[in-house]
C-alpha cells in the first residue's frame, strides 16, 4: 500500500523537484496539491504540474478534510508553511516542511500542537542526508583527533562567511572534543586572515568563487595522517532524498522532531 | 599513576617510533625492553635506544617474572610475536600486538588463553585510526547512499590491485545495503578495465605513481550531491595515535580482541 | 564599438544561455536571430527571447543578407548547423559554430571555403576553456613526469567509458613523453579491471555516480611528489567563457580552425 | 659518455640523497665528495657514503684542481657553499646549488663571475619540478580565469602563514590578471578571518594539521566550471627530479640562472 501524499507550493523549485519525485518512488502517491492559483481544477490542466487527475486546493482546511492522504508534505514560504502545518496537524495529517525561517516560537507551538493531536512532523532547514552525515562523522571523528579545520566553499553570489553548515560543524565538533588552540603556539600571519576565522581554536576557511554551487570539507589531522570528509552539493536535487527519508520516518511518529539530524541516526 | 610498559622489537621501525611515543605520553612509562641484542645492558648504553635506566632482556619469560609491568607491546616479526605474547599472556600481562601475519590458528589460541588468564590483550593488522574511521564511517553512509566508488592510490611498488582496506571497505559496505549493480545498466567498457573492478555491483579502482603513500577515498553518490570519505596516510607514524589507544583500552579489558575497529567505536 | 552578433537556435539550452552571454558582454550586440519558427517577428515578442527590437529570420541567406553582422554563433544541430555556416561564409560572416557532430569531410569542406572566402571560422565540440587548459597544462607535465594517470567521473547515466576527454587528454600526454609501461613491472590484479583501462602503459579509472556532472583528474607522480591537475563542469555555463572568446579571436582570422585548443594558447 | 659530478655535503639529509641519486641515474658519475670531515679517506671507508672508490676533500681549490668533473653540486648550508660556489667557477666547474638563504649580494658576485668564466651556475631555493610547474600553470590560467584563491596546506610545526609559495603564486598570477576584488561586493564575515588573507583582490588561505607535510591547491572558478593545479609535497624526494634535470640542464649553459622556473619551461 502507497503512501498518500498531498503537497503544498507544487509550481515551486523544490516542489516541482518533490512532486517528480513522488512519481518516481513507487511507494508514494500523490493526492491532492494546494497551490494559491488554479483552485478546482485537475493537475492535468496545469502545463507545470504532472498529467495526473490530482485536485488542486487553495485552501488548506478544505484539502485536509476533503482528501484522504497519510502525509502533508510543504514547499513553500514561511508565513503560508506555518499555517498549512498548524492546520495539518488540527487535521492529524503528519507533516514534512521543507521551507525554511520558521521562528522558534513557531517551532514550538507546532511542536505542542503535535504532541497534543499525536501526529508526527519533521522541519528541516536542509534535507541534504549527506550533508547530515558529514557533520555526524565530522562530530564522532573529533573524539579520535582533536585537530581539524573545515573548507567551505560556494559560489560568489554568498554574502555571508562562514557558512551556516560551517559554524554547525564547529559547533558539533565542539560536543565531542575539549578546547585545543590549534597551529604551533607561535605562529604568526604576515598577511592579515591567512588562518581563517577561529571557532574553539579551530579554524574556517571560506572559499567563494563563480562556478561553486555548495562544498564543505573537514580535515582531521594527526601523526601521519590526516581524514576528511567531505559533501558536494551539486543542485536543489540533493534534497529529495531526505524529503523521501522524512516522508517514510514521519509514518512512525506521533511528535514533532526539528533537524534532518535527528532521523538519519548513524548508530 | 603511570602504565608501566615493556616492548619487544625496540629497535626496528615501528618499535623505535613506539618508544618515542611512549616518552612523550605522560601517563605510559617504558620499563623494558625484549631484545634478541643487548641482553643484560640498559637502554641508554645502545645508540639506537633512549637514554634511560630500562633494561634489556633477549629471554621474554624472564622480561615478565622479574620487571613489574602492566602492558606488553609486540612489534617484532611473526614467529617471536607469537610466542612473546604466549608468555606473556601466561604471565597475565596485558597484550597489544602490532607485528602482522598470525594465523587463524595462532589468533584462536591466543584468544583461548587470554580468557583463560582473564587478561586482555589486542592484536591488530592496521593501527591507523584513520584508515578505521574511514571504514567505519563507510559503512555507515551505504545505508543512505547504495551507489559507491572506492579509489585507493598506493606508491608504484605496490604488487596486489586492489588493496586490502579497499576490499574490506567494500566488504563492510556490503553488510549495510543490499546488491546493487551500478553504473548505467547498458553502460559499456570501450576500453577494457575502464570502469575498474567490480565487487558486490561497486568498483574499485586502484592508483599506482611514484610518490603516493597510501591513500583512499570512497565516494557516495545521490541525486544532487556526493558524500566523500577519505584517508592519507603519510607515513609510520600514523600507527602511534591507534597503539597509544589500544594500550590504554587493553587495561579495562580481560579478553582477545581482534582488530582495532573493535575499540575505536563510534556510537 | 561592439562587435555585432547573430546566433541561430536561439530557444535551445545552450541558446538561451548564449543570448543571456552576449547581453552581459558589453562589447557585445545581438542584431539578429534564425530560428525555424517565429519568422518576421521580433525578439521581443517570443516569450522565451530577451524583450528586444531584434528581427527573426527562418531563412539564413536572407538573415544574413538583410542584417549587418560581424559575427554568426551556430548552437542548433549537424545538418541545420553544417547550412548555416556554409552560407555565412558565403556571405563572408565570421563564424563559430557549438554544435558538434560535423563529419570530417564536412569541416574540410568548410575548411576550404573559409580560405577562399578570407573569413574566420572557429569550430569547436568543447567550449569549456577550462577542460581545454587541463589537457594542454597535462601535456606540459608530461615531459617532466612520464608517471601519470587519469580519473573521469561522471553521472551513471553516461553510457561509455573512458570518456572522450580522458582519451584526448592521454593522447596529448602521448605526445610529449616516450612510451612507458607504468606500475611494479609484476603487478597483478586480484580483481579484475582494478588497475583500470591501458593506454600507452598509462592508466585511466571511470568512476560513475548518481548526482555527479563531468569531473576529471590528471594524476603525475615522480619521488616524494605528486602534481594534479583537474576539471570540474557543474552544467552548461561552463561553455559560455568558451564562446565568449571563441567570438572574440574570430574577428582577428581568416581561416577555419578546428578545436578549441588552437585559440586557448599558453605560450 | 657520463657527466662526472663533485657533490659538496654528502652526509647530509639533502646530499645522501643526492648520492643516491646520481648512482641510479644511468648518465652520471660520482667522482669526489667535499666534506670538512675524512679527508684523504675513500667514500667506501665511511659507513654513511657508497662503497665506491670515490676520494673526499676538505679543501674544495684542491678538490676542483685535482679531479676532472664537469659538474659541481652544493648542498651545505649559505656560508661554506657560497665560498665552494665562487672556487667552483673560478676553476670553470659548471655549478648547482641546492642550498638555500645566498643573499642578494652574493647571488649578484655569482653571476658576474659565471659570465667572467663563461660557466653555467644553477641556484635555487625550491628544487621540487612539480611546484614550479603548478606556479607556471597558475600563471598561465589567470590570463583565462581571473578568479582565483589559494589553499595552502602544511604540518602545524610552521611558524608562518601564508606560506613563500602561496605568495609567489600569487605574485605570478597578478602578473597575468588586472587587479580584481573577488567574491559579492558586499560579502560579510561574520567571524574574522573566514575569508582568508587578501593580495591584490584574490585569497589565500593557510591549513595547519599535525600530519600534514606541504601542499598547496590554486583553485581557479567560471561560470559552471572550477580548474584545480594542485601540488602535494610528502618528503625531500621531491626535490631531486630538480637538481637531476638541472644537472643535465647546466651542461649546456655558460651563465648563472636563478630559479628552477627558468629552466622547467613550458613552451
Amino acid at each position: 500500500m502507497s503512501i498518500k501524499i498531498i503537497i503544498a507550493g507544487p509550481r515551486g523549485r523544490m516542489g516541482s523537484k518533490a512532486i517528480k519525485m513522488i512519481n518516481e518512488e513507487e511507494s508514494f502517491e500523490l493526492v491532492a496539491c494546494i497551490d494559491r492559483k488554479n483552485n478546482g481544477k485537475q493537475s492535468k490542466e496545469i502545463t507545470m504540474l504532472p498529467n495526473l487527475n490530482v485536485p488542486i486546493f487553495d485552501d488548506a482546511n478544505e484539502c485536509f478534510k476533503t482528501v484522504d492522504a497519510d502525509v502533508f508534505i510543504d514547499l513553500t514560504i514561511p508565513d503560508a508553511g506555518f499555517n498549512h502545518t498548524r492546520i495539518a496537524l488540527d487535521n492529524q495529517i503528519r507533516t514534512v516542511v521543507g521551507t525554511s525561517g520558521f521562528s522558534t516560537e513557531q517551532v514550538n507551538e507546532l511542536s505542542n500542537l503535535a504532541s497534543l493531536q499525536n501526529t508526527g512532523c519533521i522541519i528541516a532547514p536542509n534535507f541534504a542526508v549527506g550533508a547530515i552525515l558529514m557533520m555526524q562523522f565530522a562530530k564522532l571523528a573529533a573524539s579520535y583527533f582533536p585537530d581539524v579545520e573545515i573548507i567551505e566553499k560556494h559560489h560568489d553570489k554568498k554574502l555571508d562567511a562562514p557558512s551556516g553548515s560551517a559554524v554547525k560543524t564547529a559547533e558539533l565538533i565542539m560536543d565531542s572534543r575539549k578546547y585545543k588552540k590549534q597551529g604551533h603556539p607561535e605562529e604568526k600571519e604576515t598577511m592579515s586572515g591567512a588562518r581563517g576565522s577561529d571557532i574553539d581554536g579551530m579554524k574556517i576557511h571560506s572559499v567563494r568563487l563563480p562556478g561553486l554551487v555548495a562544498h564543505q570539507e573537514v580535515i582531521f589531522g594527526g601523526p601521519g595522517q590526516s581524514l576528511t570528509i567531505k559533501h558536494d552539493s551539486y543542485n536543489r536535487d540533493s534534497f529529495m532524498d531526505g524529503i523521501k527519508l522524512a516522508v517514510k520516518e514521519v509514518m512512525n511518529m506521533n511528535e514533532l522532531v526539528y533537524g534532518l539530524e535527528n532521523i538519519v541516526t548513524i548508530n
